[in-house]
């Protein structure tokens, strides 16, 4: 299994403001080829889980000005508290993921309106994904990233909630190290380093919500791909639940 | 703040076996000019744990068929077990990273032997920046990874475990974002996102130690950093531990 030598990431500027409804895919086409450039079989599309979730309606009226009423939309996409200080609960949500107040987001929202994740965000990855061959003709991958924090280690990272056309774990077991032993236990979460080199490049102030990732090798690419059900560790395997 | 708009990232290949009291920074610098390319001022260059503990020396002998034998090389690296299952244990290593085995690492290294984590990571980061410079007169950031497991999540992702001349976190709050709102508690951990996407070009099984990104805005760079001291989460302020 040999690795790509050169990758190439960019941030897709100029997509603008995403509203409900709003053909998601159309628009990051459309801001490539603004850029100059158009995509390509194997690019892999990194989209931010808030224009997903406002193309997909998934937003919700809150005063933030009573914390209470945060904490009830926070309750009502959670199945289970993990821990709580203060204004920041870390949850389990319904979708599997654990991350800090359930993903719900009030940043580059309209004021009094809070982002939800997507119902889905492998179908989301999935749709945006058959928008883009539709529009472009290119077999791409695509990544639905989000920003959580982390047990141990202090600042957030861009991970993947969902992705589509390409692989959420690289599972190296079997392969030999270059001394020729098997190396074991080497699960890589590609789509969550994915995420993460995007994120160099979007800036959580610039209103940059999709990077391109290009360069990749074709293992990475397989059309049945989950983060739900590929990258997320069922309560029962997790020694942190 | 601005963001980068385009990185390159690629892996140095022809480093060749890195032994004891090896010059890693003029392997690198070597390397890269044997891609027809050379380091420039904010380049980022990502280089594994496991060279850079070879570099220093820091193997020890252990006997793989020995259960007990890798676990006391795995006890004498940690100051406390957070979790234990068959030949698993999840540490806080004496330098404060919570990870499994505490790092001790015996793929890639010589049967018979086990990579352990540099005394410090951060000052062995500061050691191959001095190098490259003196080498290449390029002031580049130098990101020492490795690959940690994580809570909550199936998967690998190389992260940071030592860094010099490259801020570690990223603090993004006071910033505002694209709708005018600011920003609260956005730090990102840039190091760590800068190793995940140097693994991308890595690849475990092809024994390229190092990489480098190229692209980063100026505002990534400073001359005193730290991951020991920027990222790893202290246990007083961590719910995990």
């Amino acid at each position: 299994m040999s690795s790509p030598r050169r990758l190439e990431v960019w941030g897709v500027t100029g997509i603008g403001e995403v509203t409900r409804a709003a053909d998601l895919a159309g628009m990051i086409a459309d801001a490539v080829a603004g850029q100059g450039d158009e995509l390509r079989d194997r690019d892999v599309v990194v989209v931010t889980q808030k224009v997903v979730s406002k193309a997909e309606g998934k937003m919700v009226e809150v005063d933030v000005s009573d914390p209470r009423a945060h904490r009830a939309v926070v309750e009502a996409e959670s199945v289970r508290v993990l821990r709580r200080r203060g204004d920041l609960s870390i949850v389990e949500t319904k979708h599997g993921f654990v991350c800090a107040n359930a993903g719900v987001d009030l940043s580059n929202v309209e004021a009094g309106w809070a982002a939800l994740l997507p119902d889905d965000s492998d179908r989301s990855a999935r749709r945006i994904r058959d928008g883009l061959r539709a529009r472009t003709g290119a077999d791409v991958g695509v990544v639905v990233s989000d920003t959580f924090g982390r047990a141990w280690r202090r600042g957030l990272t861009d991970v993947a909630i969902g992705c589509a056309g390409i692989a959420a774990l690289v599972d190296l077991r079997g392969s030999t190290d270059s001394l020729g032993r098997e190396l074991h236990a080497t699960e890589v979460a590609l789509v969550d380093e994915l995420a993460g080199a995007a994120e160099l490049v979007m800036g959580k102030a610039d209103g940059v919500p999709a990077a391109v990732v290009r360069g990749g090798p074709d293992w990475w690419f397989r059309p049945r791909t989950s983060v739900r059900e590929e990258l997320v560790r069922p309560p029962h395997e997790d020694l942190f639940r």
